[in-house]
């Protein structure tokens, strides 16, 4: 990533341009962040960057922010607005100054009432979601993004050890789901990335189940912990699953298929290959078992700033992914009032091959509990 | 709340007929956890339920939420899609399925891709931003949602007394952050309210500051602390601000002007009381001091499900405000590159007066450390 602000919002001005729409509009989020090396937040309060192709950019700022805002050293206009006044005059004021005819927004950040605004200014900006273009950006990560995923990631597998060392027969998931957190924060995480999926038995056949407060852990249940630290600003997502006790012929044999469907994953990955390519090899490995019925995901989704962007991991995404893409490969076998498996590693896209960022082993864990 | 999902789904409906508009749109969020009584993730999948004035509610569903979403009990058509197929498909099934031409939505929660999904499927299809008056069934709480409330409050008041008991001159904001982040679990959080502001010396001065890993606290400096345990889906929200040491004359001044404040706000406060008066008796307070330059926010906002919802605390807002309403006091004076005070109490609002769900001290605290 570029070292000044200038740069870093040049960028975004060489996306409106290649989309031919005079202007890119940022809200706080993972971009914001990117752009300004500051994390804002927003709640009820619009707050909005836009970057022209032509000229320099200017913000509308809530007037409570204005002192954390100088923080960023922008130079360009600053439009603010205070809770007792409403932010409807900002926008007309910002967007008269702006003189712009077209307007390029993230469409999966930017919430309603902020479109609203900006149409009640300036009712006739064409406003186009460029949510793909926009965080696109985000897609190639710096070594410091790496190292900072590197971080979330070896204290996501910390927390997973400690968690492990602790699982008792009887606990309920609402117990383990405690102690993973606490570890994840005691093991240096400045947040989780979201909150984490701990579930056994018919629990696991739910890809983002709740843990429970009234479902003990028993001997033969699948444990299927999916969860993540945020370091730097950075978000791991990572799931591991055991079996307590011990584990039935079942869940050894799809066990296997899921994790024969993740390795497979590494195989064909390298710069260049499609998200079609490596999801239609994870996902063949498990059309071709006898578990077919059982699949419910696609391979798995980007990973940086948010836990879930660019690119999808799913057949029909013909874009080739280049080096320093991060992504999750993560099939799972979901058969519901039985149990579910799923195994994610966190995978660094490089020019001869790819890298597994996550290190946690992946043997079938047997946990003697 | 009322207890069967089809008497909380007609709630909404008659939010829609007092719009006069066909129906209501809920986006995962706290509305839609309130009404379905279940929390789903969004990310960049759709997830909508459609309540309409007449006839049965419909649902747009992830197909890898499908088994989650039974656990809802929902009677209603469900439209679900597969990632590889996209999701406009099924927005097209659903409104042709519910033949409406206008449709409130959550503009604070709902995204601008999910809106242009819908727009797609239903060009003509009226769409308004109804935020306050769907978010408004939740301002009066219940005595369930009291007693989460106060569950939320109480871990956090432990979580801040375990983490004064720590703080030493010479420690950095970001470890004290660290401290009482941990508390926060260890006292039985599930959850942060947000990502705390932990603030010294100038950083204070801000409203919305980050811990700084560069800031050690020192002697005569301002500690202000703003943070909330989430519990049971219930988000508190607390500000103390402590001295270091030895609290200034200045310090002790301006403190004693936000203290004087924030009392005066629970004097006006009962039933029928506006947002408005509210407001003004508190900031009136900060105006009528020799600190009037330092006044940056409003009093305070609704909190609930969402640590900002209506109603908010600021003058021009004329909503008179029932019995069960729970808001934020939280008056604060910040002088920039000098340092700032908060005071932040969650007030719930009686038909006789108000009571104090936060119970930790604030008169002035010095901390020898």
């Amino acid at each position: 990533m570029s070292h000044s602000l200038s740069d870093r919002l040049t960028a975004y001005a060489e996306v409106a341009a290649d989309l031919g729409v005079d202007a890119v509009a940022l809200v706080p989020g993972p971009n914001f962040t990117r752009a300004v090396e500051h994390t804002f937040m927003s709640h009820e309060r619009p707050f909005m960057l836009v970057i022209p192709v032509q000229g320099a950019a200017a913000a509308l700022v809530p007037n409570l922010e204005l002192r954390s805002w100088d923080l960023v050293g922008f130079e360009g206009a600053v439009f603010d607005w205070r809770d007792q006044d409403g932010y409807d005059a900002a926008f007309a004021a910002l967007l008269a100054h702006m003189n712009i005819t077209s307007l390029a927004v993230e469409g999966q950040v930017m919430r309603v009432f902020v479109h609203h605004a900006i149409k009640l200014a300036q009712p006739d900006l064409k406003i186009f979601d460029a949510e793909r273009e926009i965080s696109g950006l985000r897609m190639i990560k710096t070594s410091s993004d790496i190292d900072a995923l590197k971080a979330a990631i070896a204290i996501s597998e910390r927390a997973l050890a400690r968690t492990l060392d602790t699982v008792r027969l009887g606990q309920n998931e609402k117990e383990i789901e405690q102690v993973l957190i606490q570890a994840l924060f005691a093991e240096g995480a400045e947040d989780l990335s979201f909150s984490p999926i701990v579930a056994a038995g018919d629990g696991s056949a739910r890809p983002h189940a709740t843990a429970r407060p009234d479902y003990a852990v028993k001997a033969g249940d699948a444990l299927l912990m999916d969860f993540g630290a945020r370091k730097h600003g950075f978000a791991a997502d990572i799931t591991r699953t055991v079996f307590l006790d011990h584990a039935t012929d079942e869940g050894q044999a799809v066990y296997d298929t899921v994790l024969r469907a993740n390795l497979k994953g590494f195989d064909v990955t390298r710069a260049g290959v499609t998200a079609h390519e490596i999801d239609d090899a994870v996902i063949s490995v498990l059309e071709d078992s006898s578990f077919a019925d059982r699949i419910r995901t696609k391979t798995g989704h980007g990973l940086g700033r948010d836990v879930h962007e660019a690119p999808y991991i799913m057949r029909g995404n013909h874009m080739p992914l280049p080096a320093g893409t991060v992504y999750t490969n993560e099939p799972g076998l979901y058969e519901i009032d039985n149990f579910g498996v799923r195994i994610e590693d966190d995978v660094l896209i490089t020019n001869d091959g790819c890298t597994s960022l996550t290190q946690f082993p992946k043997d079938l864990t047997v946990l003697k509990c």
